[in-house]
């Protein structure tokens, strides 16, 4: 049960984003902005490390969530969001991600132990400034919607096919109400 | 030296801000709709949560600048920023305030570790619906900014007038541009 008053059957974040609608204007529009807008990254792989940083968390209704965006996004290569979700190192992910990942897994830890030659890592395998900020950017704000999903004790699904039409809609129409 | 590129000089979340406004309106816009905007929880209170959880993620940025916002908000009784840093529980703070730090430093951790019998303390020490769910919010909140500023290695001012002239800045004109 909820730790506060929230509306009933709604699952996850949608229930603090409904109940207040002040801060929930800016949570969605910042993840619309950083998912969705531009980047040097594809969506399939800005959702990819929303799932890795989720699933590190142990944020079931992030990472399900996230993970249904992922695979739908990914299409035919979807396996590889489970991939990711088991292991990043041996996913079938380009040394580019898997950069990007290990990144985004450190800055989930603790922001300052992203080391320069994590960096260099990354860049020497093609991912440019954007990438690098967009990565550090999304696990730090996966570390943001998790506590706020779990903090609150909110709803989640337990029928798989739940999060299957969520990620098809975030996919499709994406953050904003 | 940050890890990608950012405009020399500019201090902290400052830098990526800047260089990236996509992305800085929604994080601006939250702080203010949260920090600022309606609540049962006074500004300074909600000032000294963020210290509590920039400090206990060791992100000397944002610990200074919000403990210096929250001294300028808490005036005469400003010493009560440094007890709080130092250890809430001893800190002259009313019980509900210890436990809405509690229930911060809790979240702050990992968000499933805040448990019923925290938000009851709160609700029994005169905390509502609203608090629980910003304080909730703010540490959650600063999980994300902390790793942003650290994440990248953003530039720390070393010189401690800096901060006192942010933490003006930010009590009395907030966090949008």
């Amino acid at each position: 049960m909820p730790h506060i008053k929230l509306p009933e059957g709604v699952p996850g974040i949608l229930g603090p984003l409904t109940q207040y609608p002040d801060s929930a204007k800016h949570l969605s529009g910042l993840a619309q902005a950083v998912l969705r807008g531009p980047s040097s990254l594809t969506e399939a792989e800005r959702e990819l490390i929303a799932t890795h940083v989720s699933a590190g968390n142990e944020c079931q209704f992030c990472m399900n969530s996230h993970a249904a965006a992922a695979r739908y996004l990914y299409g035919d290569q979807c396996s590889v969001v489970d991939q990711v979700i088991a292991n990043p190192k041996s996913a079938a992910v380009n040394d580019k991600m898997k950069a990007l990942l290990m990144i985004a897994g450190k800055v989930r830890r603790d922001g300052r132990s992203v080391a320069a030659e994590d960096v260099n890592a990354a860049r020497a395998a093609g991912a440019d400034d954007r990438a690098i900020h967009d990565a550090v950017l999304i696990a730090a704000m996966f570390c943001m919607y998790n506590r706020y999903v779990d903090g609150l004790a909110t709803m989640t699904p337990q029928n798989p096919d739940d999060y299957v039409h969520m990620g098809a809609h975030l996919a499709t129409r994406g953050y904003v109400a």
